[in-house]
């Protein structure tokens, strides 16, 4: 397999925040391995990081999810600034998808989870 | 009916950035026409509004999920804190449930995500 899937949290000075997103990156994983977790900012590894090492492990591909629930600054200009440098720095095609809270399933979710607690 | 289902996000100064969250909203009233939505912050109606206005309309108890990933310092302290307010104010029941991403439907919403845009 030659793509690989980046899980991309937003970063915290808070380790235990990182938590939740380990957690979604093991569940993941087991399931598709070439998933790995990093952060926009403020934790490791990096958004920089991970698609170096990326290269260096020869993936050709990297899918980008971001694990956000909404396009807020972040997602409309600092990360789509971040790949443009790593775009131009490394030769990888790199796809970010709309963030977590954008996607269809998460709505789902939304309702399975009022279901489960209010029933 | 004598449940509300509160879902609580975060709020920003950014309009746009409630978008997801009105969606997620819309999508769950279809289905249980008893929730609504208000913010931590920054955007309304404001947590308190919600409460205060759900206590005014008759509910005898709320549930809420708040619409956030991770467990930061905002749902360790700032929003029990509002809630200890809040409960002292209203005789109403509240019920503070794990965040979105600690349930397991998200966990599972983000491999079905993979699923759907790696294949």
């Amino acid at each position: 397999m030659h793509n690989l899937v980046i899980l991309l949290a937003h970063g915290s000075t808070d380790e235990s925040w990182s938590d939740t997103f380990k957690q979604f990156t093991h569940s993941a994983r087991a399931k598709y391995p070439n998933t790995k977790l990093a952060y926009m900012e403020l934790s490791t590894p990096s958004l920089s990081h991970a698609v170096e090492s990326a290269v260096k492990d020869g993936y050709q591909s990297i899918t980008i999810l971001p694990l956000f629930l909404a396009k807020g600054k972040h997602l409309r200009h600092d990360i789509p600034k971040q790949l443009a440098v790593l775009k131009k720095k490394f030769a990888i095609e790199i796809d970010l998808l709309p963030p977590l809270g954008e996607q269809a399933e998460l709505a789902l979710a939304v309702e399975l989870i009022i279901d489960r607690h209010i029933k």
